[in-house]
């Protein structure tokens, strides 16, 4: 039996609750999802500082986590918070939504579009897909500027995301889109039959990657820099 | 239910049995796994030329797959033969073990060195590297010089790969390697325990994306280059 | 005297005496160009497909020269197909027409645009660039979507073509054109003087770059990848 | 006058004093520069979990400067963290200073080495040597595997970060040295004078270019994504 | 006190006046700036030729200024001519105006609009970028089409540059913008509060890098090719 | 009858010609080669100071050669002086020997080791590869310490460039050489057939590209940054 915990980076627990839905509905028999939220962060990331301050939460879940034996973790957020931190701290592996996301789409296609909430969040989704060498398969970024939060809420968010998508892949010329937001995770198939392309939804693409790396006993290395960290006191101020 | 073929681009019957166990045993139950030898082709892959004559066996046997009602392929060898070609033909998804394997060495660590059997073979790896935008994770190539078909027969085969694998971590200062090569798919564990470092085989690494890609539904892009070719009337000649 | 043969990967003759012609007019006294038809493979190259099954047809007809003592071959497809198998098997230079043209180009100005048959293939076109280094340069590719043997047939070839030439040197701000199809050839002047900047044809640009490398003494490499491929038996299957 | 607050990311006060004195030491008149300890945090910065935990305590004192007024910040710590988020939050410059470090010494030869403290962080100093653009000047990261604090208390510290240098200089072919470490800060002239090519501290570069900006009336821009990010309620957990 | 000397590759006196004000206005105490126009070159620069034949001006100018203890130098034309030559044969650090102007607008935003002067010299402020590392910075390079002498004298001259401006920014989703040219030093301040960006000059970024540099006492590495050129006999010819 | 120009930039007249006689020893019937020496400029290239001193007399040849109808340039050392300004003042091609002989390497293996004079111009040669898009193929470039004109007068010349690139080719892992500087042109035979690679001199390399480009009737592009200069008058001084 694999257990595999979904950590939202934000505070919303429907959010939780509709991203643990989307892993869910793709694990294989045998493996089991929990969704997670932290007990301190913001109620949505939208900038650095949203996921700045996001991270201790993510990394006190995982630290829990790792307590409780969960053989591997998925960070639902597209600005992939405290991966690295997060690899450090826990034995099995951990897939951020934007990594699987992107990894995913690069084995559909000739070059995907990214369609993401607000503008501001682009340079971060650029910085990822650079990272994790999709930036040649990332042929553009595009905001619907919708808030995180709008998207469970705002009856048209459907509509405005799938309009969002068709027009990224006619402006790119790409052949598949990504989703750039775990909020957007339920999403998937309408957007598919109505664009045209497949669709990617990272928070299914990263709890299948972490599925398939624990069936293949595969783990975080500890050689070189993501060994545990140093273990040392830390100051809580003010 | 999920039907996977493994195709192995050579012909050597052996090679195809042991690939077909390393997928099996990695697969979540509703998977079932079939391991394909072509009807044509070389006996092992060493050169371009090797290469070159092996991929109409491939597109063979996967039009043929697809008469049967396959749900996606694995290209068994890993200068991934055939694989733009095999994307137009199939319904379903295809990839490559070289495109898996290191796409998963990229989750495990900050950089990856393959180790293959030829030096002849370490352009074309290189190349795939690129293509799949994880030349920024792979540090190093590495031959151990065994033929392929060696990699079976000769007793001390586990011993210089291991070898290799050693030497190729120490000078690339790289945390994961990659087994670049179909035929020492089932030597990943004792090279693991031996040098300290994830290594991931491509078999099992293609046959779970497929799996995965499958479960969320997933298929090549048709909207562009992988729609289907354009049917013709071939010339055969000589 | 030298001695090239111009391939055409596909098995249409009348396109092969275009090339031909191509080559011919543009060569030095000493040396001799022969057009060569492979005896199988597909009427025209429009995927990855078709051009996967023009390979063998390629290096069989290769394999031929050799035992004629050809000097040096232009694989005459802008895909450059079987181009690494090639130059392992022939021991003068080989050169394809995406290759010779791209590096062409690369002296006449800061970047070019290719004009290519249909859009499917613009993605293969982009890899070579890459390949060859020549990216850089590369500012657009461009389909005119017209199937390769209509460039023959069609009474507007030469207009729709010139068209899309015309429009991909304003889309792009570049200063060169490159012709990205073998039966383009003979149609370099007319667009050169129409759109007002030097047009690349590969053909020409291959056969004297290989006229060249011949003349230099210069033949591939056999120190490492490109060494005569391993001698095998080959199944021929079903 | 111009008042810069360097912000030293880890608690230790003694490594706070000893920043301060190397900007003071190089600050032309009419500046003024506070060194500032947070309130939370690691002693010192080791690993990528260190790192994510000092960001709040940095973010904290960033967001106290703008009550008081302070023209511009430098983060004194070489994985220069929170940056993005703190150009968010800051009305001044914020520059970190591997950022300053390496875009210095680009200025000054061809190719520089960053010489570091323990090699579990040149992974971190690489992918910033790629945000700023630096990686082509980046010959080499090298660790001297002394722990941050001990460069301090350390008798043999500068002798053994010196030998580092001389290596490293030695083994990349490079021209310039980056000091890879705040703590490392006050060792430049030594080094410099020893090893006999220019060596780069970030905390007096970092503080230069602050002071630079200030006097050219330059701040982060605010169109896009460095805007003041949106007001929320945090939640303070468990 | 430092002595900076910012030369003006071209002959026009007028210009020099202007840049010299723009690196005087914002230079510390201590710091003395004095604008050279060099005794031979073209009255501005406008083409690869007009660069080329600027040079040997700018280096004779150097050799004076080493003569008399000069501590650094600006190069103060936007293709920042004979840099590598002035870095032989300074002592002190010289700094381009693209380099410093580049360098400065990366710690500002996400990305950059150059604005120059005519097209024709887009092409070497490209390859600037790619040189300083700031390609990944540099979303586009744009002409307003005004002659560099008609910056001066042109009524509608900053109307049309800023015109220019806000017309990149929205082309290119950038939040920072460059002027592509010495003689537009003084329109700074206008454009960025019409335009609502930063605007860098790299007159006055060039100056107060130099400036820098001195105060941390780094001068170009002599350890490889920027050392003293060896010494020779010209033939001055024709 | 075609007419090219090799142009020596440097004012030796044995070493124009020992180049004269390289291109001449390649050049088909109906080409004509005269090598010419600059009336002014530096006795050899080894420096950024002596390249940019030598360019203003690579110019007025070129433009001495236009007056006389010359269909052709080389510019025969290896830093490619004055190229972009040359492709300005010249109707016909004009190619440097970097350029060529980087190009033509390209054509024959996986990738080239560069074998120079002095250490110092190493940082050259890389950024022409960089520009010419041959960086990935250039895997190292070597000095053998031997000044330009001891390479025609010192004995053992010829020994010690071939052992430079003997050891080049292990250290790099390559399968071809470049000749790193016009004056070794006349090696290329002798080192071939002693270390088992092709060797690529770059004068008969780009004396042959030239010649090709006049076959096909192609010339620098005047669309944009290579048209002809704008006329201006030049101050000469002191």
């Amino acid at each position: 039996m694999t257990l595999i915990w979904v950590v939202n980076p934000n505070t919303t627990e429907a959010m939780t609750a509709a991203i643990t839905r989307s892993a869910l509905a793709v694990v294989a028999p045998g493996t089991t999802v929990a969704g997670i939220t932290p007990e301190s962060g913001p109620p949505s990331i939208e900038s650095h500082y949203d996921e700045a301050m996001s991270v201790p939460g993510v990394l006190t879940a995982i630290r829990r986590g790792e307590e409780q034996g969960v053989d591997g973790y998925v960070i639902a957020c597209f600005g992939d918070p405290g991966l690295d931190a997060a690899r450090e701290v826990a034995r099995g592996p951990v897939i951020g939504i934007a990594e699987a996301a992107m990894h995913t789409a690069s084995h559909l296609g000739r070059g995907f579009s990214v369609v993401t909430t607000l503008g501001r969040t682009i340079g971060r989704a650029a910085e990822l897909a650079e990272r994790y060498g999709m930036q040649r398969f990332c042929r553009g970024i595009h905001a619907c500027e919708l808030p995180v939060l709008d998207l469970d809420t705002d009856p048209d968010a459907v509509k405005i995301v799938t309009e969002a998508c068709r027009q990224a892949v006619d402006a790119d010329g790409s052949d598949v889109v990504v989703l750039g937001c775990a909020g957007m995770a339920d999403m998937c198939a309408v957007i598919s039959a109505d664009v045209g392309v497949p669709v990617v939804d990272g928070v299914s693409a990263a709890t299948l990657t972490v599925q398939s790396l624990v069936a293949m006993g595969l783990k975080t290395s500890t050689r070189g820099e993501y060994a545990p960290p140093p273990e040392k006191v830390y100051a809580v101020g003010g």
